[in-house]
């Protein structure tokens, strides 16, 4: 029996978002699930775009100052413990090794959910004065949480992501790295991924376990629901007194730093997927797409097709744009169906009447237009078709952010605007648990968090009518 | 209490090699041990190396078409087990994952000692035809590997590495990718690390569990022992078979594809520091030294000392060169023996002397060597210094190894010449593993590799007196 590989349709998103959804993850061959259950493979095309990701971040990382460190991947359980909140926190989620070869360990240890324990406990020793402050750390990984329910890049087993870890002399310069590192993920998400987000502070509830506040960017999916982007947080001195770190201050005295971290993940991937993707598959910003521009034959067959093609595949290729040409046997419409699936931004088409006209047709993905460019233009022609695009995702989910946010006076209005229209509902607050609680439970909304640009809504908690204190984002998140 | 840090001597390496090892290791601060024992932490000047060995390897594999993938970190024991060779070679190092969150597994989970059960399970999912081989995968991630003793770089339970996987539609494809990776890490060795290497195949013995053959690169260190640097496995079509990897070939019958895995390490930082360092410390050729050029001002107080400088370091770094200036108040011999250990390729040393007299001193860190240069000639003299560092190294290290590779005619004389000169033995060899026993037992060595240059010693083996197949290297292993 001949095993062969098949073009198949992918379910509409109006039909079954999440079905949608995973349909592109498998068929832009993104991921494959693995042999162990929860756990997924990141394939060539995905871990491309995560490369593409890595390498934008951690140039801005570098620029404010930060390095790269890599900590063991296992922690001791006794370690793990020491700062309570965070071990409480991710308990109930951690993976443990008991066994080493054929021997049963003495300590079990950890599979790192997160590290900031490690980097503590290497600080603890290798910290002396205030002139080695800051320490500006981050680490590429992967980290395991024993979720579940999974779901590819939004919930997984194992997944990849980065953690920024900090230690300051003041708390003032961790609370501005705090905002800085937020700043950068934001700037990441609305320039790089094209995806316009909401900064603002998480709530008590919903803030990292450990932190004394965390803050995130918040940004909405095609089906309207929220998805937290990133977050960055600030600790105070509380694990540096958990762990014993401790430097000589200007005042020759012992002092504790402050702390701060910061992570991002391969739930971008899944960000990016339900932002800008439709019924033909995934639809990539072209900064992070691994193929920019993707060159089909027309009849290649024909005298000076393929030469003209491989011509213009040099010739692109020196604008320092990510290029391809597809020279395989497959029809035209295979071709362009694959492509759109893999949310190539551009697809350049090439034939034996664009040769005599010398000129060729250049489709964009995000929107399907098609603009017949001389050869003699492509040079300045393909960077900004490039930037249309990117631009042009951005301004569509812009778009569709600034028509789904709603002001709710109450968690009846709230209730309705959500199953209405999807987004975020935005009322005040009085800054009780008990009110996020209500509104979880009433309306199935959770809190997303209190934005850093506030507005007065009216005077009173749109859940319990006593004095509001803040105006927040609520919404069914992923 | 006030915590102060110290410059602080090192071991000399002819008093003890392995303490003057562990000693730059600790003091460049490149590791530092972890709470977990035998694991270490990369710390940011020894993660730089890393990242920059990282960045050119991974162009190179990618100019040959190979991209990078990530599978996940735990692999079931059924899986692990369904090809017997590879679990008896790596069952007595495997860390178990017994434990997600409070519940006991069904079944335990290996963290991975080495990937190719996860490729072979991945692609007897996803290969379908002959039109998509070869399949040329990569990843860049950590191991485990439950080691009883360990050493930083050499010798960790968990390690950094990439793991390259292929496979091909024919036995001569996937010999002849075995043979280019191989060539890949003996270009990267060379021309990169410094670092001269003998290239070979190992014995029966010596080759990578469940591999048909193991091709690696050998060098030598400054105490005259072996390390082996990097291989790669031609594993014919025996994973496929054990895996069920299939696909449509030409003829349209399901064919098994044969298989290649190369791996190189974060041991490669440990060969640089044997292969070059000295008393002083660390010396890095200059394409893998995160700081290839320390400014450092003299008599910085004085006016115009600290402009100067600046404008040097904004000079420089306008080069492409990775150049960094020391502006602290630590004293000047404290600065040369700082950046000395930190093994930085040239120091160059700017006062108010030297800017009345338009120039600068440049001190090379391979041989000490001073040179005075016009500032009018910067933009010149330092690529061409830093070149000639790097080949300085090479040749010195290059040098060495010729001189220390011995013909031998028996165990004996091996013996003798090792116990004298240390280094490579060569002798003829019968071919039989009885032999490799002897020569460990009487003469303390291993097989190094069978050269692919080889060389008629004379006719018969050194340890047994028949027949002799094959010319053989010998040594003391890392």
């Amino acid at each position: 029996m001949a095993k062969e590989k098949k073009v198949e349709q992918i379910t509409d998103m109006e039909t079954d978002f999440a079905q949608w959804y995973t349909d592109i993850c498998r068929k832009a061959e993104l991921v494959e699930y693995a042999s162990v259950k929860g756990f997924t493979i990141l394939r060539p095309y995905g871990y491309a775009i995560w490369e593409n990701m890595q390498q934008i971040m951690d140039g801005e990382f570098k620029k404010t100052g930060h390095v790269n460190v890599a900590m063991p991947v296992l922690i001791p359980e006794s370690l793990l413990k020491k700062e309570g909140e965070l071990v409480n926190g991710f308990a109930p989620e951690v993976a443990w090794v008991t066994m080493g070869g054929s021997e049963e360990l003495e300590e079990r240890l950890a599979f790192r959910p997160t590290s900031e324990t490690m980097f503590c406990d290497h600080w603890s020793r290798v910290l002396h004065s205030y002139r080695e402050l800051p320490m500006l750390y981050n680490q590429w990984c992967s980290v395991i949480r024993w979720e579940k329910t999974t779901r590819p890049f939004l919930r997984s087993r194992e997944f990849w992501w980065q953690e920024g870890h900090t230690i300051h002399e003041t708390a003032e310069e961790a609370q501005a790295e705090t905002e800085q590192q937020l700043n950068c993920y934001a700037d990441f998400f609305e320039k790089t991924l094209a995806i316009p987000v909401v900064r603002g502070r998480k709530t008590e509830k919903e803030k990292f376990a450990g932190a004394e506040a965390t803050y995130t960017v918040e940004c909405l999916m095609k089906d309207h629901k929220a998805l937290q982007g990133a977050t960055s947080h600030y600790f105070g001195d509380k694990f540096s007194r958990a762990y014993d770190v401790t430097f000589t201050g200007r005042d020759n005295k012992l002092q504790y730093p402050f702390q701060t971290s910061w992570g991002s993940t391969t739930r971008m991937i899944g960000a990016v997927i339900m932002a800008h993707g439709d019924n033909n598959g995934l639809v990539l910003p072209p900064k992070i797409a691994p193929v920019q521009v993707i060159i089909v034959p027309v009849a290649a067959h024909k005298p000076g097709v393929k030469e003209k093609a491989e011509e213009l595949l040099a010739q692109i290729s020196a604008l320092g744009v990510r290029v391809q040409a597809d020279f395989s046997d497959n029809s035209m419409g295979w071709k362009c169906a694959q492509h759109e699936m893999k949310g190539v931004p551009l697809r350049l088409e090439i034939g034996p009447r664009d040769i005599e006209n010398n000129s060729c047709v250049i489709v964009r993905r995000d929107n399907g237009e098609k603009t017949a460019v001389s050869l003699d233009e492509l040079d300045v022609q393909i960077p900004q078709l490039l930037d249309a695009v990117q631009q042009g995702l951005y301004d569509a989910a812009k778009k569709s952010l600034d028509e789904h946010i709603f002001a709710a006076g109450s968690i009846e209005e709230a209730k309705k605007l959500q199953e209405e229209h999807g987004g975020f509902i935005k009322t005040m607050w009085c800054g009780d648990e008990a009110c996020e609680l209500k509104m979880k439970e009433e309306a199935g909304m959770s809190s997303r968090c209190i934005p850093f640009h506030q507005e007065k809504l009216g005077e009173t908690c749109a859940c319990c009518g006593r004095p509001a204190k803040h105006m927040i984002y609520w919404g069914i998140a992923y």
